[in-house]
């Protein structure tokens, strides 16, 4: 073996290259038992936690934010170690020198930083200003150098929303298991081999790439210093699971030292981790409880992950979520089930420390999973609310059987792909543009070009009509969006490129264009509205359409009817083609995504009546649901019409949050909907409180 | 009019859009007289100048530096207004707060900085270490973290010499009278408009077009502040000379505020301003004494540039020139010469405040200028030996008749044409490469990929076999060449981009990517010597070829012998013609040019003994030059061998430099030389001393 560190392992192409999920194919031990071997927490975890919630609590009584650094830029090495309690914690590794101490972290927008500092009483320092403004550009300011007036429009008047251009971009998931299974001097080796076939006719895409490479390279050696700090030498491979799951974690946590992406996710590491449990507990240096207890606290640290956000930030996510994703279980390409024991152990803390929104706990679920592992999930679903299910069946297909979640559902292969998040479009409110020719609904401001409004003054809308404006004004949005992304991620490169992720990324990466839609019921329902009832124009002095006012009855999406299921299918492929039509920066894959988990909401506050009946600023549903109390034909119905949504238009994930009161499906039936959808359980983000 | 600044002058195309060709062509008035016009220096004049060569003599003592700052970063408003003597000064403005106090300038690289203060007994603060290091990366840094390994190697061992990777890049002139004619309000308008048609499809290209921009804005914004600063508002167009001569050299000022490059030319400018002296000569608002005045301050702006330079550039140079170059003269497209008054006035200065090398006085000759200034230039060659000759007659058919020289030879048309500075490949050093099989004759380090060496043993070289391996040897360092430029500039955009240079461009501008050789005539000799004589390898004890014994005669460049200026013609020719087949960074031409007026001697201290018998470390010719001593048949002979080389493959320049012993070319010939080739007078760069 290349490295004692690997002894007891088995040997695969893993032991040549870089290839963490041939190290799980050839060593993992599926478990198909029940979760009868758990161990309850440890005083030293029942300990720490009471002091994280009494930490809680004091931010709570603070106001939200407890401490900042209002002086050091963060970065991977610009904080001493930091601990809860250096005795009791058996995987170290906090953001910045002390527990729920918040990081300065300027490169997205220094102005964003300043705004969310002082919405909480802090003040960033003068030196900080001074070095983010007049020496270090940042990515916020990069993208405001380079919007067209067009881009500023479409974000002001909130037909795109949520543009990740005052912070991190997230929905990047490093392979943070390498640093365990590889150590970082093997990484930065193969960095430097990867670098070296870099050659050749140089093209700004090579130049980039090479200079990637060695922020890489020097993210590599900040991370080792970084660990060296808390006591662990990464430069070799972990020896055992206490180091093996402190590697991982040290490795993630550089990443959320350096970046403050919106979806910061983990990634999938429990049955890789489990191999580690496995060794040491075979070898009897490791007991149940000391493996639950390292569960426990590394879980624990993925709770209490902060940032510091702006108010306007917390109401768009109804919080200030991170996203720490972890994706568990799943099945192998092989049909041996991903479930270890360290997935039931991953679970399993809900019980030990209580509910959290963090990290928010995926099961890849698919119908072939062990039941004894499908029992306890639906048990600790039922017991605790705090767990997300997605359909590995269908992601498998096209992802393998190594891929993770970033955020809610974008599926993408650790360490191999990645996304340009691109929040998303308002489509019910590009339909109220094609109505009135691009004319604002709420401010009254021409927004598009000067289309033509409907000509069917206070008459009837005619369907026919609105669809061909309504297709026109998509290509318009569209192209507007995308190249808004476009600037955005050229941007995040420049300026706050990701080193201590992609360094924990194969140097030849996938890249999703990951763009999105909010409003797909509203507009199936207003389509519809106007395709099989009577749906007059209300107009206010200035002609412009600002309600409606309809006669008869239409069908509705969320009742598995194929006269409006069919528009949403429409309308969801439509506009997918007309993104694909287009440049994407760096040729990313385009891809879209039905998902506005709790932002649609703000969705509501921003989009005047609908033809549905909808009246502003009624909420949207959320994601790809029905509008609340219009799927009145049954549970199932309603996830039936969800399900016809084409995944492949909508490879970024379709999200349908559901509520189950117990029994509502029936005893016999297993919480399990056939076809294209993945169901998410909403988080209850205020679970702490 | 569209300003009230521009009455009395004759309208045209200028008014309606930036055009400042036009605006000469329609108001300027040739001058076909004498210098019997002339005045000499004010009482004013001649203090500030002894206050100036007092300055000097302390810098002198000081050790070169008299000071510097160390603690502020230099942009263009970083610096409160500073004055030689506010009270004498007519042209104002001083790169930071006092004079001779130099600028801190890490953009280009932190490490190059901290040396340079540090060579001079000054200490960078550690905040700004702390800043370029941690948070703002330099142009430097980045070079480097994309260089491969080749490159360094090529830079390394001096095939490639002078690369623009520690500083500015230079080599742009903006065009600076814009400020005056326009002001800046209507030029950051124009900018506004332009930034506006670059729309749709938003590929890299256009993203950094538009960043670009808004950069160009914000530095024409800054100007205006340190302009208002030093008391002018700069806003609105010059309403007189004083302004004119003012606004013009702010601009300039900014450019070298915020730019540290080898050369930081200032343009062609004497026949623009002359518009405005008339204008107040007519108004009898200025006299002949104060137009004079003005030039004199300006010139002594411009001898008064400094950067903070390492003693490794100062030997390359010979000192630490800013080739702050003037082209003064040339003839217009339609025939009129471009001569005015202030060409006059502006090579006055050399009597009135005695011979200086900078600015660097370029007189763009045509044997068809009047002969009043003919005559007045010869006269003022002879007595200040300060004055450059470039061909008017062969570059006015390339560049039109408003372009300035930047630098040395480097053709641009002002404001429409950049270039990214390439410094130069080593030929001589490539041949020996070739003959060792790209084996580096010094180090003894293999460079190149492992060629296979010369095939004749101990016997003499073979010319077929010579050519052909040095051919396959110019093709790789071509490659090597052209791609580490692509990297250097691809950076230079990246992180020291000249936005107060950039600012006077038209926003769609031409770009050059101007390579460069040395070693033209000892390449030349040293094939010729192998074809026509009997050239012996001498090899140590390694078989490396280290130096030749060469057997009869052979014919020498720069004695008009076919025999070898068609080899160097054919260098010149297959060289740029490898150059071209390569990719440019931002599609830029590529040109080349045949130059080292000073860095001879350093080629020389890296280039082994070489075929046609010069001996390490034997400095090379400068420029095209050939070697001295071997153009035996007269200094005709030795021009004509010179002007054989193809401007069409060298049209960045070619340089010769030539002493002219009084009456050496008979008397009644003029000082003009037919043919592709540019008289370059070597400046005496001691002549403060």
């Amino acid at each position: 073996m290349k490295f004692k560190e690997w002894e007891g392992f088995e040997e695969g192409s893993w032991t040549e290259e870089v290839d963490v999920r041939n190290f799980i194919q050839k060593n993992y031990r599926p478990y198909e038992g029940d979760d009868s071997f758990l161990a309850g927490p440890t005083k030293n975890t029942t300990k720490l936690w009471e002091m994280v919630m009494e930490l809680s609590k004091k931010e709570r009584e603070a106001g939200g934010v407890l401490d900042v650094d209002s002086d050091v830029p963060q970065t991977i090495t610009s904080h001493a170690a930091g601990f809860i309690d250096k005795k009791l914690e058996k995987v170290v590794g906090l953001q910045t020198d002390k527990p729920f101490k918040r990081g300065l972290m300027p490169w997205g927008g220094i102005n964003m930083a300043i705004q969310a500092n002082e919405s909480y009483g802090f003040q960033v320092s003068d030196r900080v200003k001074e070095i983010f403004t007049k020496y270090r550009k940042t990515h916020n300011q990069g993208v405001f150098d380079a919007y067209t007036p067009d881009m500023r429009k479409i974000r002001k008047s909130h037909i795109v929303t949520g543009l990740p251009d005052t912070y991190g971009r997230g929905r990047i998931i490093g392979d943070y298991r390498r640093l365990a299974l590889y150590g970082s001097d093997f990484l930065m080796q193969e960095k430097i081999k990867d670098a070296s076939l870099i050659d050749g006719e140089m093209t700004e895409e090579k130049i980039r790439l090479r200079e990637e490479i060695t922020e890489q390279i020097r993210a590599l050696k900040d991370i080792t210093e970084m660990a060296k700090s808390y006591g662990f030498d990464v430069l070799k491979p972990a020896k055992n699971a206490t180091e093996a799951f402190n590697f991982t974690y040290l490795a993630y946590l550089a990443a959320i030292k350096q970046n403050n992406g919106a979806a910061e996710s983990f990634g999938r590491t429990a049955t890789f981790l489990d191999i580690y449990v496995e060794r040491d507990l075979e070898k009897g240096i490791l007991t149940e409880e000391e493996a639950q207890e390292l569960v426990d606290h590394l879980v624990m640290k993925l709770r209490i992950v902060k940032f510091t956000r702006t108010p306007a930030y917390n109401e768009i996510f109804s919080g200030d979520p991170v996203w720490a994703t972890e994706s568990i279980a799943g099945m192998g390409l092989d049909g041996r089930p991903l479930v270890t024991k360290n997935c039931f152990r991953y679970i399993h803390t809900l019980s030990n420390m209580g509910p959290s929104p963090e990290p928010n706990l995926t099961i890849l679920w698919s119908t072939s999973l062990p039941n004894g592992f499908k029992e306890f999930c639906a048990r600790y679903s039922i017991m605790f609310s705090s767990m997300q299910y997605e359909n590995d069946d269908i992601m498998r297909t096209t992802h393998g059987d190594d891929y993770a979640i970033a955020c809610c559902v974008s599926p993408m292969r650790v360490g191999k792909q990645m996304q340009f998040f691109g929040a998303r479009t308002n489509l019910a409110k590009t339909l109220l543009y094609a109505i009135n020719g691009g004319v604002d609904e709420i401010s009254k401001e021409q927004i598009s070009p000067k289309y033509e409004p409907v000509l069917t003054g206070d008459g009837p809308l005619n369907f026919d009509e609105v669809w061909a404006k309504f297709d026109n004004m998509m290509t318009w949005v569209a192209d507007k969006y995308v190249n808004t992304l476009n600037v955005i991620h050229y941007m995040h490169d420049k300026y706050y490129y990701e080193s201590a992720e992609m360094c924990f990324y194969d140097t030849n990466v996938h890249r999703f264009f990951a763009t999105g839609i909010a409003g797909l019921s509203v507009v199936a329902d207003s389509l519809s509205a106007i395709k099989y009832a009577k749906v007059y124009p209300i107009r206010d002095e200035k002609g412009i359409v600002t309600s409606y006012k309809t006669e008869g009855d239409f069908p509705k999406f969320g009742n598995n009817d194929d006269r409006v299921d069919d528009l949403a299918k429409k309308v969801v492929k439509v506009f997918m083609n007309k993104i694909r039509s287009h440049h994407t920066y760096r040729n990313s894959e385009a891809t879209m995504s039905v998902l506005t988990i709790t932002s649609n909401v703000v969705y509501g506050k921003s989009t005047g009546d609908t033809p549905c009946g909808r009246r502003y600023p009624e909420a949207f549903a959320p994601g790809a649901n029905p509008m609340h109390g219009r799927d009145c034909t049954g549970a199932v119905n309603s996830l039936a019409s969800v399900s016809k949504i084409p995944f492949k238009h909508a490879a970024d994930g379709i999200s349908n949050t559901f509520s189950v009161v117990p029994n509502a499906l029936g005893k016999d039936e297993d919480l399990v909907i056939s076809g294209e959808i993945k169901i998410t359980g909403e988080i209850p983000k205020d679970a702490l409180k």
